[in-house]
């Protein structure tokens, strides 16, 4: 599965470097830069950065990595948060416990403030005894979109893209994979949500999942479970691409790039303070710092006591924090 | 000295206000708003934003507040790791322990990329028992500096400052503060300081202190501590006063601008990662987020990969991450 998963992430990445980049012809393409890690790993960082004003995306990330090693204490800990497996092990452990992780991960912040972020990431995770062998597995992923202005049209296509491809794996996966997606992306001393949400879920394997009913039809081998992934994976493009197909060419003002940057702020502010991919990453010795913070926006605005987006103005921008203080069902 | 202290931060707070308005009279005025919290406490905000390339700050706090409340589980068990006294209570406390805090808190971010980033703040603590007596009671504080550009003579000025202060109250009390103010703004992620340093200690009071020898002079009683605060308080304008009149007419291109916003990234990675007060605040319940993250620059960036400040290409954004990488001695 090791070497079908790395197969599959890195056609993935060159689909969707490829397919961004023909949506702004004028601009440069994506640089890559391909690393390996002493410790263990190696991966392809395919960034794309621009000022311009009539630039479709000012700063995005399409980077796959597959690294190797023994998980520090620290980040077993973390680790054993989402993954019951890992709690099994965690006591009796000792220093450290050998991994393979591989894994997709894309973040895109357009210029047009009409666009909205998108972040998705897809990874599939083994720990090894001591001879290599696989003790245990699991997949995991998210989609998830954070918009700066409302259009419902745009956020009912992306969640229900998604909610497509799970219903066809089974009924309980969307409804439970939606209701992860918010929990996680919300930003508690702001009572709000990152963005919209979309589907979150770790530690899908063959064992029962902390979210789903125990009987419930779903995807449960290693081929039916990389095969809903699969799925997912080739969704990323068709459920983003509409969106900024309608949405690029339409204007924007000085206030609305104002917001949009402010919004970025409170990316930001989840990023650091709660996203555990990131605070993973950052105790993983080893791991290039420039390669988990890629995630961050290029340009970034705090502004204190904002008087954007104040509750009720109604203004465009009050009614994107609306939705973002009220988490609403989107698909049917 | 909860009220001695009180009355010293408001006058304080108005003399640094008006102080900062007129170093830039074409600038409008601070904007000031009072504050109350609901679960107990008071405050005023004292703020400054424009988005004016001529005007000497881009963004600035001068804060005063007086808290009162029962601090939670969490913020006992964040504040246990600075205070011993703290410590000392936990396990017995049961839910939560009354306290009141008063403090002045400052930051400054200046437009011209030449004139450094300030930031300072002065506390004073009470845990108190069930009748409101001072069971213990501390005094903190942080003064430091945080230049995009290197001007060692801006430095050494600042340190010098500093220094000067600390050697009438005892030997001991500035290598022993400034050593710990290096050690805590430091970015463990990227192995860099967030800026040059200055002096931070805490839970001074008339017990042992961790980061001073025993027998060291040093001021003990109450009086003394407050008397040493003040003089600290009373330093934050001559410390950084002269280094803006020095730096703020220098000219900049949009390069410089570039560095100083990505320079603000990394401040913003300390405070959302690291910073103990900000954990604090964002933990303590009641509290104004806003009041919190008025710490965080206006504009800020990040670049993957910048290409600006690479060691040894002997730029002066190089020489300044030179700095960053290895903490120095400023004072004599």
């Amino acid at each position: 599965m090791r070497e079908e998963f790395t197969k599959y992430i890195q056609n993935l990445q060159l689909s969707i470097v490829s397919h961004l980049e023909s949506l702004d012809p004028s601009s440069p393409p994506f640089q890559v830069r391909e690393w390996t890690r002493g410790e263990g790993g190696s991966g392809k960082a395919c960034t794309f950065t621009s000022d311009s004003d009539d630039a479709v995306f000012e700063k995005a990330g399409v980077n796959i990595s597959m690294i190797n090693g023994k998980l520090p204490p620290p980040a077993i800990k973390q680790m054993a948060l989402d993954h019951s497996s890992v709690r099994g092990y965690s006591a009796d452990v000792g220093e450290s416990l050998p991994f393979w992780a591989g894994g997709i991960s894309m973040i895109i912040h357009p210029r047009n403030p009409n666009v909205p972020t998108f972040h998705a990431n897809y990874r599939y995770f083994e720990i090894l005894d001591s001879e290599g062998n696989v003790k245990s597995w699991w997949f995991g992923g998210i989609t998830d979109l954070t918009p700066s202005y409302l259009f419902e049209e745009d956020i009912k296509h992306f969640h229900q893209t998604l909610k497509d491809i799970c219903d066809s794996r089974g009924p309980d996966l969307y409804p439970a994979f939606k209701k992860s997606c918010d929990g996680y992306f919300f930003l508690k001393h702001r009572n709000e949500y990152r963005g919209i949400g979309g589907i979150r879920f770790d530690d899908l394997c063959d064992e029962p999942h902390s979210l789903l009913p125990p009987d419930s039809p779903r995807p449960r081998s290693v081929e039916d479970i990389f095969s809903y992934i699969q799925a997912l994976g080739n969704s990323i493009l068709p459920s983003y691409v509409p969106i900024v197909e309608r949405r690029n060419k339409l204007e924007w003002t000085p206030v609305m790039r104002r917001w949009q940057t402010l919004r970025r702020g409170r990316y930001v502010e989840f990023n650091l303070i709660y996203d555990r991919g990131t605070k993973f990453g950052l105790a993983t010795p080893g791991v290039d710092v420039e390669n988990i913070l890629v995630s961050m926006p290029q340009e970034v605005r705090w502004e204190y006591m904002s008087d954007l987006g104040a509750e009720g103005d109604g203004s465009e921008e009050s009614k994107m924090v609306e939705v973002l203080k009220n988490a609403r069902e989107w698909a049917v």
